[in-house]
């Protein structure tokens, strides 16, 4: 684009990327980068129900694509996204949060504008947002080009949201200066090694490689952050180590591969074996960090050895007592594959699809409907897995080659897997997305559907229907009696596509083995957005492993008497 | 209550305010604080569809009962709320936000938790809470009893939201030291005035009226905020000063008073007469201060002329160049209602309710829709007005006697009204609850409609359904061509009460007068929420002050070349 607007500028940068959609809600002091959107061929606006919904999408695309677009207005839409951009920020996405604001023409007259405290304070909500992010730019006609490039370089090098304003004057001015264009996401280097350290790290890992008898690498989602879940696998192939996922890194690896051991979260791994043998290992290596969570580690009970763990975070190596940095975690992996040699052959644990049980008559339980659930998954498939008792039960569920999972093990902000839905499958260029989320979860979100509906968006969306909050009625422990605050509205969730305008849809109750495998016969032929409210006995929302559970509840609360 | 819990004793400590409703999403980190509700009496849960709603909740529930309680968790649940709460500072509303916060025995072991960033810093998230606020508190078995009454003082003297933690712990611990016991709201002196600024002020104030041949007073919400309306009509009634309110005061007072004379925002007031009248003063007394933002000032069309106003604040009078402080606006009103005597009298202009046109086959239109909403309000009824097109319109709506409105002038979040409505009608006590919303606003929060049903709340609803952000739609200010991203989703607005398990609602589309008029008188005889689809044209979406718009857009826009 010649001669282009900062907003116009900025958007066209971004889109260099590789980033293809803008989620956002349109609004006053954000109309200069809504109109620059209409001239930028390569964007297309996804208008969400809301700036929260917006950020969550985000979140989910920038999981496929490496990045992604929000774009907000000052004040009531920054802050409504704030918990959706924090949740990228912890899990390490760089969302780039594109927010307008009041003209310089007003803020320069002292005029006091509404979305504000009724006074002419315009630097107020700044420091919220930028809280979320690693890196901020107030973006100007003779500042855009530098400024633009440094919030980009920042972002992906930390790999977290960037907050860029730019005022609905300024958006709408010509750019000062000669405008630079960019190259994809995936032929950026975003981090650099000092030679000598990576050069030491390598040493150090691969002569750690070569004297261990049982090593076992630990993948966490960070991998995949960085572009890096291939050169993992490469990694993985080439020298034969067996691996565990995290419950925060499932899906990273293709869980296929004949490496792939199972979920080590420890006293919840998966399948049985797994966490005795991660324990036993007498190297652990753990690529991409250790989100050292209770929801990631069976409420810390993974037991990490220091002395025996080598863990290559995003820009250092830690071996023991030694830190190598900085050190990118592309480098690493990289200079293994290189570099590293087989490690000594050992039995595999096989973790094996969930074994069909039930009924057609029965009612739908985890035993029956997860098995039936992990069969409907085909390679190129996305599964987004909501924070909820879902979450516990597909940890141990086997994804089927080529079938990737996006979850939120760490942030944990219920509601988030709706609108991440829409982010996936907006990203994605082939293959469904599937949703399987609760009630609980669901019902902060599901306006997205609509936007789902609107757009063409056609996922599988399972929505688990037991009357309560499941995981906060575990969390919680009733002892004597259950909480009458853990209860849910009584949602027709089936009749939600069609009042929603969502037409073609596969919209359906289910209660029975039968009712949903009739509704899974129906999905092959169907071209359309799918959407099941499948009917779970509250009971049934107890995960297995419910004791951790208790040992944080217990630890929340004061000592018996 | 005796031996209360922390979490037992701050409720019970807000619950003697008047405050019988808590509004929140429960959540680990929060159950004791959600336990907790269970054992005070007279509090009842709310269980909100998100907190960004349940927020807005509580901002609707203190506009009517003059303070709330919002409930969230930690991180995700306090930050999803932000925007809501900032609203609540910025419209003066004592909204105590309680948030449950990890408990000491995780945090004492450098645990790390989720709903965070996988790092051990707990105090993340307290910065960006306590800035929606004006006072924060964290509470312990030790200093709750305080801190309570600090907190309390605080929020009700400065009229705005509170802040404050209680971890999972804590919540759950006895208080240490002797509880107290709390009056109602409206017993409570909340600020306080020196005698001698006091006194000079009220001479100031009344040597002026008396000098004043057309003198006119401008009601703000602040007058409602501190609970001064009914001593602010009292001094109307006293003195026979005509008053006008402002968009943002509106429905403070009655406009069924005979001093009224419409409502004064520059170039948009109305009726005729009203702008030139209140220019045209040799005194102006603004009851509750100025909101100088455009949306309440006609784009800044106002014109206030420093040596003829006299302000009325929270906690200081300004007449010309004196400035009276601390003088309690409480203080200066009581003190007026003693000592000022009657002004001039002279003609005042009526208002009229707006006339009713259109005929049974007549599509909606704003002319034809307004006069018989105007006609269908009674003494009693509240009406939430929502921002948007909507709000301009129902400025120049008489509201007949005994009909209070609500609306948020000055922050303008679109989505409010729906949740807001939820908490106006669960605070009243007779009346009902009528929101007017544009599809715009509403899409961003309708999941609240579900949690009406459920909690049996009986409001009428008109939804405007336009199919674009109507409101936008202005201000974009489409020269060639209606921006694609000002239109929303195809939503099927009256399925959406049956869709989320509304219980006898009458849920209807309307698109004729006739329509109209046969769903207005089904509500006479039906005890249960109505819901309306009014279906609009988008060009009917146009203000009539449309110009004023114009001018904050060409101030936001690059001169012409």
């Amino acid at each position: 684009m010649s001669n282009p607007t900062v907003a116009e500028y900025v958007l066209c940068r971004l889109a260099d990327l590789g980033i293809s959609h803008i989620f956002g809600v349109p609004g006053d002091y954000s109309f200069g980068i809504n109109d620059a959107v209409e001239n930028v061929p390569s964007l297309r606006w996804v208008a969400c129900a809301n700036e929260l919904n917006a950020a969550y999408a985000a979140d989910g695309y920038a999981r496929v694509r490496g990045a992604a677009i929000l774009n907000t207005t000052f004040g009531v839409g920054e802050l409504s996204a704030i918990n959706g951009v924090m949740g990228s920020k912890a899990h390490r996405l760089p969302v780039f949060h594109l927010v307008g604001s009041p003209s310089e023409r007003i803020k320069y007259q002292g005029l006091a504008t509404h979305h504000n405290l009724g006074d002419g304070d315009f630097g107020r909500f700044k420091p919220i947002s930028e809280s979320a992010c690693c890196v901020s730019a107030e973006l100007t006609p003779d500042n855009a080009i530098e400024e633009t490039e440094r919030v980009i370089r920042e972002a992906l090098r930390q790999s977290m949201p960037a907050y860029i304003t730019i005022s609905e004057l300024c958006g709408r001015q010509r750019v000062i200066g000669v405008p630079k264009v960019g190259v994809p996401l995936d032929q950026i280097k975003r981090q650099g090694s000092d030679p000598e350290e990576l050069a030491a790290a390598l040493t150090e890992i691969t002569n750690r490689l070569t004297e261990a008898r049982q090593p076992v690498a630990v993948v966490e989602a960070l991998v995949a952050r960085y572009g890096m879940a291939e050169e993992a696998a490469r990694f993985i192939s080439r020298t034969n180590i067996v691996f565990v996922t995290t419950p925060n890194g499932k899906g990273t690896l293709d869980e296929s591969m004949p490496e792939f051991l199972g979920v080590y979260t420890g006293e919840g791994s998966w399948p049985e074996g797994v966490c005795d043998r991660v324990e036993a290992a007498d190297l652990v290596l753990a690529l991409g960090g250790l989100a050292n969570v209770e929801l990631n580690t069976g409420a810390w009970s993974t037991r990490f050895d220091p002395a025996k763990t080598i863990t290559i975070n995003d820009r250092w190596v830690q071996a023991g007592g030694k830190i190598f940095t900085p050190v990118a975690i592309d480098d690493v992996l990289r200079g293994l594959v290189e570099r590293a040699q087989p490690v000594p052959s050992v039995p595999a644990i096989q973790p094996q699809a969930p074994a069909m049980v039930g009924s057609p008559d029965e009612r739908l339980t985890s035993a029956n409907l997860y098995p039936r659930l992990q069969r409907m998954l085909h390679a190129g498939d996305s599964l987004v897995i909501e924070t909820g008792t879902c979450m516990f039960h597909l940890a141990k569920t086997l994804l089927p080659r080529g079938v990737e999972s996006h979850s939120q093990t760490l942030w944990g902000s219920i509601g988030w897997g709706t609108p991440a839905a829409l982010g996936v499958a907006m990203a994605k260029t082939n293959g469904r997305t599937w949703l399987v989320t609760g009630d609980g979860s669901h019902q902060l979100t599901y306006n997205e559907i609509a936007v789902m509906g609107r757009y063409g968006i056609k996922p599988v969306i399972l929505v688990l229907n037991n009357g309560i909050y499941g995981v906060e009625y575990v969390v919680a422990e009733p002892v004597d009696h259950p909480h009458e605050y853990n209860n849910l509205a009584n949602v027709q969730y089936h009749l939600i596509p069609a009042a929603m305008g969502c037409r073609g849809w596969l919209a359906r109750r289910v209660g029975t083995v039968a009712e949903l495998e009739e509704a899974f016969a129906a999905i092959s032929g169907h071209d359309g957005g799918v959407y099941l409210e499948v009917m779970i006995p509250p009971e049934e929302s107890q995960p297995e492993p419910a004791a951790y559970f208790n040992r944080q509840y217990k630890l929340s609360t004061p000592e018996p008497a």
